[in-house]
Order: structure tokens, then sequence, then C-alpha cells
């Protein structure tokens, strides 16, 4: 075992999952947290979107052994289940019979990866520590601590600043020589509200799907848990017509419920109580371009937060940890090397997920009801279904697949086009296989 | 006088300004700066652009009477002078025969300001604080003072953060929910150099210009100082070609000069030694969304910090206090209306500013030297010598008028559009008058 040692600053998703790869390197390894510990104090919730993980965060979590383990709090989702004002519903599947999401809790799963971080004994976690400040200097970390009420300062070897959309470590960024950083808010707020199991503990809705009610400008979406609950969030404008600004009377809330989710009510007993109780939160993405500073370096949110409507944040972030673990083999664990190829690598992905992610949200809330987006749709089935063809679609580019985002990304682009083409084409499910529209496939997806 | 209390966080350009403005109104005003009092301690120079007072600075000096003040240490500059790598100088006129822009030092004006602030027996400026933390609640502020090396506390009834690109006012900003806030630096940096006046103490060059050396992907500028000397910009890449990582060695940047810049080695016998004495700094935009929270109002470059190329960020700051002292008068002070309606108004303005002055970089640089761009400019002068077009210049309206920037900058995309249309007509000078060409021009500017 080598003696490097390694600080991570938020023991949230990524740096929990970090924790185990450096840990499983050798390294000595403190996890730095503002919160208290959840094993103990539960994790606080009103406010989170259940997670969906997909390939990628897979993919991460296998390779350190943490698969079987988190499979057991997880529940796939094979499709969008759409949710019309009428009460109908539609089921779109999301790929191939087998691929699916899955729906995991945020609070359960940092939960069970704080307790496997914790089992090796080269890592130690630290509770109640708020970092205010980090020196590139001499790699060092001002710290107060809630318990004691006192400041102090830890040394490090190297920091890792996976502390979140709002990271504290990535605020002695700031000020650096050509920082270039953005945070923008979508006009859309989110708010928690909460499907409860039936009495006899089942789900009250299809289980393996993920629900979408989507009315244009807005929706509301529901996502399973194991306790056969369904965790709901809308998605609604700050400000305007049909937005959170509207609903401030008890009146308003039940007039825009029965208006637009009126099947969704009786599955709802709390619901007004819990639209008033759980705060209303913005979305936020935030991108820089410089992810390292001397010894301290940025993974997941803390240097790429995206919107949620791809549920790809968190597969994200685990796919850094992926990436940054490749990149120690790689190089040896020289670090003046790994982080600028980290940085150098991992932002034209980050950056294209980011604008997917912007993308998907249109898609979700408007065009999975849309006929024009359901016929490109219908189109592509068909050529996915045809093997022959090589063609993977941009959602299963992200979500089924570990291929660069920023690759997809390119090839979504050029897939649209080749849709929006073929879908003016008479009778295109009956040509879909003639070599005239096999020839266009292959010259705008695969260029020749 | 009223008993109304303000205090400003930066003593710089704009927060002089303000005090003054405030003193005027019978405020008692105190200014928090966290450098040495210049007056005493000199201006610390070697990293400063030489500012052009236009319309907007001098309206806002006037309104308050510090024009003729401040006339005394400026320079008018009533046209470029482009300087090719053969040594050929060639005068282009800004407007009309009286319209100049003003050279003046950052550091002089300043002095001059504070001078001006300080002579108001109900203002009181307090060197050496640095801003830590402001709090929204309760309008206080946090400031470590240098000289007692001890952090105190300051309450204040409204703060007004006129701190700078880098302000430490909207640091607090940057946690409030729906905060959307970029900074953005472009690929050059700058680094100032020195054309000493000659024996007699007079100007090397001609006085009355704003000189640049046009190298296509960089540039040189000199403006003229009161004393006989320029103060001379180079603005080059950070990295690749001709850049600033690779002018390392004295041979490198002798021979850069040799190449670009041949006419300018004999004006500057301490180019070298100022090469590498003086830092090479960014250029960075700021934009943020929201520029006031409670009884907190961000100005200036703290909330609109814009790349110098138009000469047009002292002037914006400078207009600012001008509004803000209009929409006190409006609303009688109110500031639960004032900061609002300032945020709404200037916010538009101010990203136009933005923009024209990244857009203007491409035509000092390199454009001034394009032959279809002086096209343009000719037949412009043309159109705006005919005073019945009542046509004013993107140039003239950012510089020689108090016309909104917006408004300036919708206009000039249209003439742009106007202009490159017209210069594909053959002989289109000697048809400038006719009824054909007056006709488009009137259709293009005025809408019909």
């Amino acid at each position: 075992m080598s003696t490097n040692n390694s600080t991570i600053v938020g023991g949230g998703l990524v740096g929990s999952l970090l924790a185990c790869y450096l840990a499983k390197r050798g390294h000595q390894v403190d996890v730095y947290e503002s919160r208290p510990d959840m094993r103990k104090a539960g994790y606080i919730g009103g406010r989170s979107i259940n997670l969906a993980l997909s390939v990628r965060g897979w993919t991460a979590l296998e390779k350190i052994g943490l698969k079987g383990e988190i499979e057991k709090i997880s529940i796939p989702m094979y499709g969008r289940m759409i949710h019309s004002v009428s009460g109908e519903k539609n089921f779109q599947q999301y790929g191939k019979e087998d691929e699916a999401i899955y729906s995991v809790s945020r609070g359960e799963l940092n939960k069970r990866l704080v307790e496997l971080a914790d089992s090796y004994e080269n890592v130690t976690f630290h509770f109640n520590e708020l970092c205010e400040k980090v020196n590139f200097q001499d790699t060092s970390i001002d710290f107060f601590n809630f318990d004691r009420k006192e400041k102090h300062q830890v040394k490090a070897d190297k920091i890792f600043g996976t502390d979140g959309a709002f990271s504290r470590v990535r605020s002695a960024f700031m000020a650096l020589p050509r920082f270039n950083y953005s945070q923008n808010y979508i006009e859309h707020g989110y708010k928690e509200l909460h499907i409860p199991a039936n009495a006899q503990g089942e789900h009250q809705l299809e289980k393996n799907a993920l629900h979408i009610w989507p009315r244009g400008s807005f929706m509301m979406i529901a996502l399973p848990n194991i306790d056969g609950s369904f965790t709901c969030t809308m998605f609604v404008p700050f400000e305007g017509e049909d937005a959170f600004d509207d609903l401030a009377t008890e009146k308003n809330v039940v007039d825009f419920f029965e208006k637009y989710f009126p099947d969704a009510i009786p599955l709802m007993p709390n619901y007004i109580e819990d639209f008033f109780r759980n705060p209303t939160s913005g979305l936020v993405t935030v991108r820089c371009n410089q992810w390292y500073q001397n010894n301290v370096c940025l993974l997941g949110d803390a240097s790429h937060a995206i919107v949620p409507f791809f549920g790809q944040g968190m597969n994200a972030g685990f796919e850094d940890v992926r990436i940054l673990d490749e990149l120690m083999d790689a190089q040896n664990e020289q670090w003046s090397k790994v982080f600028p190829q980290f940085n150098m690598l991992r932002k034209p992905d980050t950056d294209a997920i980011a604008q997917m992610a912007l993308d998907n949200f249109i898609e979700m809330r408007d065009l999975v009801a849309d006929e024009h987006f359901l016929n490109k749709k219908r189109v592509e089935k068909l050529i996915m279904a045809d093997e022959s063809n090589q063609y993977l679609s941009l959602y299963s580019g992200v979500s089924f697949s570990n291929e660069r985002y920023s690759e997809v990304y390119k090839k979504g682009l050029k897939q649209n086009e080749l849709l929006e083409e073929l879908v003016l084409i008479d009778d295109v499910d009956l040509k879909i296989k003639s070599e005239e529209i096999k020839k266009k496939i292959r010259q705008k997806i695969n260029g020749g």
C-alpha cells in the first residue's frame, strides 16, 4: 500500500464513490462533509428528485464491485408512461426489451455508498465540517466544525472537490486568472410531491416506468421507490401563467391539479400539504473551463452541474470517477499529468450532456405528446431494429452506452436531420429496408 | 439635509463619483476602499490601460459640476492613427470635427475624484478596509482592516457595491436563488508599455489621436498623457502563434517588435525592461442578472465588467450613477422601487455595450486595415454628412451620444446590413444623394 494521501471535500454520491476508488488504490482517504452523518441523522428529504441510474453509473459501480449492492435498492424503468389530461396512459419503451434506467432514492444510495466507503479501513469520514476556504499554495483547507463551533486547518496532499453545484472548493477557483465560469438557472423551479403505496404496500401506478404528465410548458414526473411509493416532482415556471408565483393559495393549487393532473389527485392524499411544506428549488447549469489548480481538482456537479432532465447528473459524476481512475492507471498517478488530461478529456463531454439535458426538458414536457416527434421516434425505432444499420439513438447513446457524450451529441444532430428527412417520405415505414433509405442512413450517420 | 446614510464599498472611479452624487443629495456617505489612500501612497501602475472619456462620462461629470476639473487632466483624441508595419500612418476621424474622446490616466482621474468626493463634509473615506462578507439580512459588512490587522463589522442603511470586476460585494450574490452569473475571459491578455516624452517634454507622436498598430490577431495601442508620454498597451493572445507564451525570452520579444512594431521601437527605449517587469493581465466580461438584493446594489464593473476595446467601461459606470440619480429623483429615494427599476433599465444597455466592446476588438486589431471595412466606413461618412439622413453611426451613438446602448446596438445591426448592400452598388459615392439610395437609408434605418 502506498503512502498516498487524498482529501475529499463533499461526502455525497460522487465523493463517496471516489473514496472507494482511491481506497482500493491504497490511498489514505479523508472525506470531509458539511452535513451530519446521514447514517445516524437520516437523510433530509423534501427537495430531492429521484435518481435514474443508467449504464454509465452502473459501469462505474461495477468496476469497483458495488453493482450488486446498489441493485438491491433500485427499480428498473423500461420506458416512459405518458399521462394525458384525460387520464389515458401511453407507454414509450426507452430501448431494447431488457434495457432500463433504474430508479433509486438519493438518500438511500448515498447512505449505502458512505457505508461501503467507510468499510475500507483506510477511509475516514469527518462530518459537520464546512469548507470555508481552499488554499492552492499549500494545499490546505480551512474548515468550520459545527460540533465544536471552531475553525481549524487541514493540510492535504491532494484535494478533490466533490461538494456539488454550490461547491465551496470551486469558490477558490473564481479569482484564478482566466477562470471562465457561468451559472445559469432555467425559468422553471421544482417541487417534490409524493404518491404513497397502497394499503397492501404496493405501487399505485405501473412500477417499472418513469411516469410523465407532459403539459407543454410544464410537467410532473413520478419515479418508483422500493417501499411501494413514488417520488413525484413538478417542474413549473417560477413566473407567468401556470407558474409557482400563481400557486400561492390552496384554492389555486387545487384548481391547478384538477385542471392538469386530475388522474394523479386520487393517488396523492397529501398533495396540498406537501405542496406548501416542500420548498420550491431552482435548477442550475454550472460550467467552468478549468477543473484543477495545483493539487486541487473538481469532480461531478462542482465542475459541471446540469439540469436533471436526462437523469445524467449522477451518472456523469460517476463516469468522472471511472475516467479519473483510468488516467491514474495510465499516468501512474502523476497528478501533474492526470489532472490536465482529465480536464481536457471530460470537459467536451460534460458540456455535451449539459446541453442534452436542457434539450430533453423540452422533449419530456412537450414533445412526447407531439405527433411529429412521435413520427420521428417511430421511424427511428424501425431503423434501430435493423441491426445492419448500426444505429444507436441519442437516448440510447446517453443512457445505454459508455460512448463519449460529445460523440453521442454530434451523432444526435445528424440523426435528427436524417429523421426530419425520412418522415417526409410517403409510406416510409414500408420502405425502411429499401436500398434507397438504407443508403441515406449510411450517408448521414456513418459518413459514406 | 436628510439623515440618509449610504455605505459605498470600493473607492475607485465609480464609487468616488457616486459618493459625490449622494453627498450632494444630502446623504451621510462612507466609502470603504481596500487599497491605501492613493493621494498619499500614489497609484500603483504597471497594469492600467488609459481611459477614454466620452460623452456619457462627461454628461455624468457635468451634472455634478466636475467637468471642468477633469478637463484639465484630459487630452482630446479626434480619431485613430493607424500604424502599418511599414511605418505609414493613416488618420481615421471618429466623428465630426469637434467630436473627440478624451485620454485620461486612471490614476490621475481616480485621485481627482477622491479629492472632490472628500471635499464634501458629509463624505468619509476609510482606506485599507477589505470587504470580506456582505450580509443581506441586516445590511452589514464584515471588513478586515489592514492597518489594525483585525476584523470588524459595519452596519449600513444601504450598501453600494462599486468594487470592480472582482467585486467582493458581488460574492454575496452568488448563492442567491436564481442568480445567473458568468465571467468570461477572452483569449488575449494585455501588457502595459510606455512611450516617454522627448527631451523637450513633448509627445513623440501625434498628440490628439489614439494610435493603433493593428496586426490582425493582435495589436498595440497608445494613448497620450498630459506629461508628454503615451501609455501603450499590447493585446496579444496568451497561447499559440505570436502569443505571450512565446514571448518568454528577450530575443523573442525583440524579434517580435522588430517584425511587427518597427516604427515604435525608437520611441520606446525601455520596452524590453517594461515587457518583463509589467504583468500580463486577462480581460474579462462579467454578466449577472440581478444587481440588487434587499438594501444592497451593485454598480459599474461589479455588475457588468466589459473588455476595454470601446473605451466604455468607465463611461458605462458613470452613466450608471447618473441614471441611478435620476431614478432617485423620480422615486423620491424609495429604494424598493429605485433598485429594481435601475436593474431593469440598465441591464439591456450594459449587455449591449459588453457585446459591442467585444466586437470592437475585431474592428481595432483587424478591420481598420481591411479594404471592405474601410469602404463601408467611407460610405457611412457620406451618409452622415447629409444631415437629412438623420444617421448616427454606431461608433458615434456609443461615444458621442447618451442614447441607450441597447438602442444604438439594434440600429447598428441594421446599419451594417445597409452598408453591406450599398458598397455593392457601382459608383455609390456619386449616387449617395439620389432618391433611390436615400429611400434605402430611410427604409432600413428609420423603418419606412
